[in-house]
């Protein structure tokens, strides 16, 4: 028989719609395998949401929203006026908060508000919003664990690139001094086409926008802010770090020329920006983003085009490297479902 | 308050002692990070074994087998005559059994009966023996499940590379359609050199005999045997199969010449050892060992030397690759702490 888990969701933009998605889409084999039912009992936007005391249809919440782009006149579990925090507040049971909503780094908010709110009614929270964590990870960390739930944020570090599990669950026990990472698919897309194609910098973003990888405001990839955001959420989970993104020294790569690329190249070597972060003797934790020159038997030279990728190097299991994983709305969807699976999960 | 974990080792070679020992030097870290102590109780030996009813100091059993090589006469807590089934039959209580007898394929035995009987009283088991899982891992896990205790063996499918964690935890949720692996690092050695070096295969081969990578004996590595028995474990885990090692089609690498290696790296291919397994369109899966030409922006196109690697193509979080993580009898060591603390570490 297969146990119900009882989900609200903060947060319908593509993330959380995919999520919805994912939830029926994947209905069948979670029963099968793990033995669990995903209800979506809530979804919480703006300024109106939905709350119903059963499951809603995921497809019907996914259409009703694309198509008003609101939930104002929702049929019957429609509540204008209510937004996150109010259903978090008021839903009579709930198991698990999924938090989508858009990122603010600077304060967390309003995620960091539903979060507090669900930990100390005792929810698990799976939150693909990296804001939340990046000022305040140690306090709902104990807030969590003192209410004995989980604290998960996959989706936020990487999305379908696996970093936190591997650093806590397939490197348990080991030490990690040194985390190495290509965790912008954008820059790294970027440099690859000025590595392999007869473009500069600028066309290389250009084509990058074209194909839907780069914002049309491209700063937060190619200046190296988001590489430092999740190596500072990485850092500060697998290595018990306390780093704030605005202590990492950055570099992006708008200055790069191609012709530095292809020069590397001809000898070898590989451009990637990377994020890196090492303990020191004293124990503390050094970390630096900036475009850097990979040998050809680094491993993540291989990482090319829009791919991430990750080498933890530890005392007791040496150099681990992880790659790949789907990066869109859609893998930072099954990264959410993952996470909800290993809270329920027998070890 | 750290939690005390009673542990049983059965079979004290080069694995058993390695863990012994990193139990030791890992205390502190175990004790901070994961609130446990693991208490080792009793190591059991072919006729000769150690039981005690309170923790025995790692390094001191450690010491001792390497300076006697058996347990006949060690002091106060020593057994003559006992073997592993006793052990677990006889020890009041434990929680964990740790699996590092010598492994028989065929059979699984003597691994087999002490994981049934640790299992039967309700121990946990963590192996760093394939034997066991190659025939039993069904009834084994649906054992384990009745009793509702865990079974790892992550040591004994490619030791600190994890590749069983991966498919279980970081792809929670994905359906896994097609695995490939370099999990031989012999092989994948003797290939790099071929290509590398100026050597043909027995040069090769000799030079890892000298490194101690091959054993005297290397047709467990180069005949594909030991890629099939891992690819089996894991396909059988990560897909849900029911292959058998002899049912896979396997081609070593004992064949291969030095210049076909070197053409193909002319031409931007790399020769490997793959294990392949890919769930076909009925659900059932085909599996074969074989050496591949890999086009360099293959993700195991970079793993090199005694590396290994595995990668799995999945539906809803695209392709994840994982590489490296020591591979010796201390990488096999660090793989059975990891599996112990994931039984407790919350999720």
């Amino acid at each position: 028989v297969a146990k119900n888990v009882r989900v609200v969701v903060c947060g319908f933009g593509r993330v959380g719609r995919n999520f919805a998605r994912l939830v029926e889409f994947k209905h069948r084999l979670v029963a099968s395998r793990y033995s669990l039912t995903l209800d979506i009992l809530g979804v919480a936007e703006l300024n109106d949401s939905v709350l119903s005391t059963g499951p809603i249809p995921p497809s019907e919440l996914v259409n009703y929203f694309e198509a008003h782009g609101n939930f104002l006149n929702y049929p019957r579990f429609g509540i204008t006026g209510w937004e996150g925090i109010d259903i978090i507040r008021e839903i009579k049971e709930a198991d698990v908060l999924v938090e989508t909503t858009p990122t603010d780094i600077q304060t967390g908010e309003p995620a960091l508000s539903h979060i507090r709110a669900a930990l100390s009614r005792g929810m698990h929270v799976v939150s693909a919003n990296k804001g939340p964590f990046i000022r305040s990870y140690k306090i709902l960390k104990s807030l969590a664990d003192s209410k004995g739930v989980s604290l998960k944020f996959s989706a936020a570090a990487a999305a379908a690139l696996p970093t936190l599990d591997v650093a806590q669950t397939c490197l348990a026990g080991a030490k990690i001094h040194t985390i190495e990472g290509i965790l912008n698919g954008t820059s790294n897309f970027i440099l690859s086409r000025m590595r392999t194609g007869d473009e500069d910098y600028e066309m290389a973003l250009a084509e990058a926008q074209r194909l839907g990888i780069a914002e049309s405001n491209p700063a937060l990839d190619v200046e190296g802010y988001d590489t430092a955001n999740k190596l500072a959420l990485i850092a500060n989970v697998a290595m018990e770090a306390n780093i704030l993104p605005e202590q990492i020294n950055r570099v992006g790569i708008v200055n790069i020329v191609a012709g530095e690329v292809r020069q590397a190249a001809a000898e070898g070597k590989i451009m990637r920006l990377l994020g890196r972060a090492v303990v020191d003797k004293s124990n503390k934790v050094n970390a630096c983003v900036a475009p850097q020159l990979l040998p050809m038997n680094h491993p993540l030279a291989g990482v090319d085009g829009s791919e991430k990728g990750i080498t933890f190097t530890t005392d007791s299991m040496d150099r681990v490297t992880v790659a790949g994983g789907k990066s869109d709305p859609k893998g930072a969807a099954a990264a959410i479902l993952k996470d909800i699976l290993n809270i329920y999960r027998p070890s």
